[in-house]
């Protein structure tokens, strides 16, 4: 009596990730070609106000870009500066305001929205195109190490609400993610470090002789080199577009993604009220948890110090006082709920290699702060 | 000096779509086989107001049914009742309460929720659950001839925003699509009918024999006979999902969904405030595209007389008052801003078959609304 249909289908998905410097120029077609088509369409401009305060010069580039690929898009607005940063996602007028602007600038399925950013803004402007219309075309373009090496290649966006990060959000993958080295150059060196601790998480639970890469290279990438910098970003950006191509793009089952050292991270961002970085906070959660394999017996007392070495060349600190305390416990539940399903910590087999467990002993987590904060104040890791 | 990374992966989705009656009957499976898995999923029911009224036994059986199957799943917590019809898209402050329910009871990724109810309320709690945590499992229980014929079983998730219909979403497939045939028994008449004309739609630009069963049995349906409605819900669900699944499920391109009669059906249920239901409104801009379709002599006289025929058969309006004047015109515009891109309008090249056209003639469609007033008005639909 009951009549059961089964539905099923696949939707493919396909976009270029470029690098390149000067993305602007009229002589780089990169982004024309992104847009090139059978009709011309419009594309409504947002801009980070870290990105437009540094680059005041960025705005006018746009529009003389637009001018002369006229033949190419449109330009559907003068460009919209939004703030940047964390506080961009915590703010909901700010992404309503895009939303607002689709629907005054008659922005369709078939137009686009071009945001020029960090992560937060990227997450936030990407949040906005993807329920306008259902689903606005989206090109990123990521202007800190972190969106570059990280999160601009992926499929996310979001916003935070009810004081959790990136509660609201959607898994929709852009139409393209346009790469311009040369926005690295005017970063602070807070900014320049810290995306690279994304690296150093993928490196070590995926790649070692990408890790032994960065050994070599730190001292070199402290010093603001922009060779390495490149090459640890393309190397980076490529990893994690393979995880993500290879098997659960949408995260629909258990598959987890390339989270090491981040249920720490994201209680950090929090509990410091995001005077912490999320890169640097990804940089005491990867010394938090690989002191905590060490501690488990998972890797050796050499193979944590390389880790802790590495970063501290970077110059990243690798303890904050937010560690100390039941709070961050909290964060493991936060962790799971965000994730659903079981909780799962991905922490160290060895040296490039990463394993999942599913809980995690609190008093070791407490002896592994113990002992970051002891390194903190006496540079001494583990106590002879 | 430029690198260029392609990025393409396939996202593979797959849902039962189920046809049952008494689907909370503690022997009816369906529902615990579908929530059946490694763990005991949290399940939050939203359940729409004019579902609850008519059939105020209803939140007690799924707590009973709950009960039953409690090694399956369990309540996240009280099954929350929310107003149904068109009111529910457009007060912002409704799915943001499904939202934030999301987070007061701790509803994961690997939690559901089932929402009981019309097209309406189907779309709106879609939407929060697919924006909450990235996209929370989603299990459709659609009351109404429209919802189970049509809506339900799409990808799509809507609420409305800015005066404009299904202005926010996300093209979500849901977890599963479960139809109990027994709602459909106390629905008023005018939602019996009304669902009907999406059966009529597809028939008319897809399927003659289906079109030709719709002429034989107008009369049972008008009599409300449950044998002819199960069959032309199943056959009529069959075609959407087959469409859906043909080629561009997330209308990436310019492929359409099956809208013939919409672009004025949307207008038309804008302008009466939404006194003409959905359904009602499709009927009457079938009619009129398809007295637009004779005009231009792509479809008989005949032809028309036999579409015209079988939706009166089945108690439909094919005229309303918001047809006259310039405010329908502007639906066109309207229409072609949702789906992006070129105007693009299906109209009939013969029963069975449409065909897209990308302009229409003002003086023709006025045309066409004068001729539906003065068979409304005589009876006679061509002045001889």
């Amino acid at each position: 009596m009951n009549t059961i249909l089964e539905q099923t289908f696949s939707v493919p998905f396909r976009y270029p990730v470029c690098f390149t410097e000067d993305l602007f120029d009229s002589k780089n077609t990169i982004l024309a070609d992104v847009l090139r088509g059978e009709r011309v369409p419009k594309v409504l401009f947002v801009i980070d106000s870290g990105v437009s305060d540094t680059h005041p010069e960025l705005i006018n580039q746009v529009k003389s870009y637009a001018d002369k690929y006229k033949d190419m898009f449109t330009l559907a607005a003068e460009p919209i500066v939004v703030i940047g940063g964390e506080a961009c996602k915590n703010d909901e007028t700010l992404y309503q305001r895009i939303v607002e602007a689709t629907h005054l600038y008659g922005i369709d399925r078939h137009s686009y929205i071009a945001v020029i950013g960090g992560g937060a803004v990227l997450d936030m402007v990407g949040f906005a195109a993807a329920i306008s219309h259902r689903g606005i075309r989206l090109i990123r373009i990521p202007t800190t190490v972190l969106s570059q090496n990280d999160s601009a290649v992926g499929v996310k966006n979001s916003i935070n609400a009810f004081g959790k990060k990136n509660y609201l959000g959607t898994f929709t993958p852009p139409n393209a993610v346009l790469n311009d080295f040369n926005f690295l150059k005017t970063l602070d060196d807070r900014d320049w470090r810290a995306g690279i601790s994304e690296a150093i998480k993928v490196a070590l639970i995926k790649d070692l002789s990408f890790f032994e890469w960065l050994e070599e290279n730190a001292g070199a990438l402290a010093r603001r080199e922009m060779s390495p910098m490149k090459e640890h970003i393309i190397r980076s950006a490529k990893m994690h577009m393979n995880h993500i191509s290879g098997k659960d793009p949408f995260e629909f089952g258990s598959s987890r993604p390339l989270d090491f050292g981040h249920w720490a991270a994201h209680k950090l961002e929090k509990l410091s009220n995001f005077r912490i970085r999320h890169g640097e906070a990804v940089a005491i959660g990867i010394a938090l948890d690989s002191t905590y394999s060490f501690l488990q017996g998972r890797i050796s007392e050499a193979d944590l110090k390389r880790i802790i070495q590495v970063m501290k060349t970077l110059g990243f600190e690798l303890f904050a006082s937010e560690l100390k305390g039941e709070s961050l416990i909290q964060g493991l539940k936060e962790f799971q709920e965000h994730l659903g399903g079981q909780l799962t910590i991905m922490l160290l087999k060895k040296l490039g290699k990463g394993i999942e467990v599913h809980e995690m002993d609190e008093e070791l987590i407490h002896r592994s702060v113990a002992l970051l904060q002891s390194f903190q104040e006496k540079g001494n890791l583990i106590p002879s």
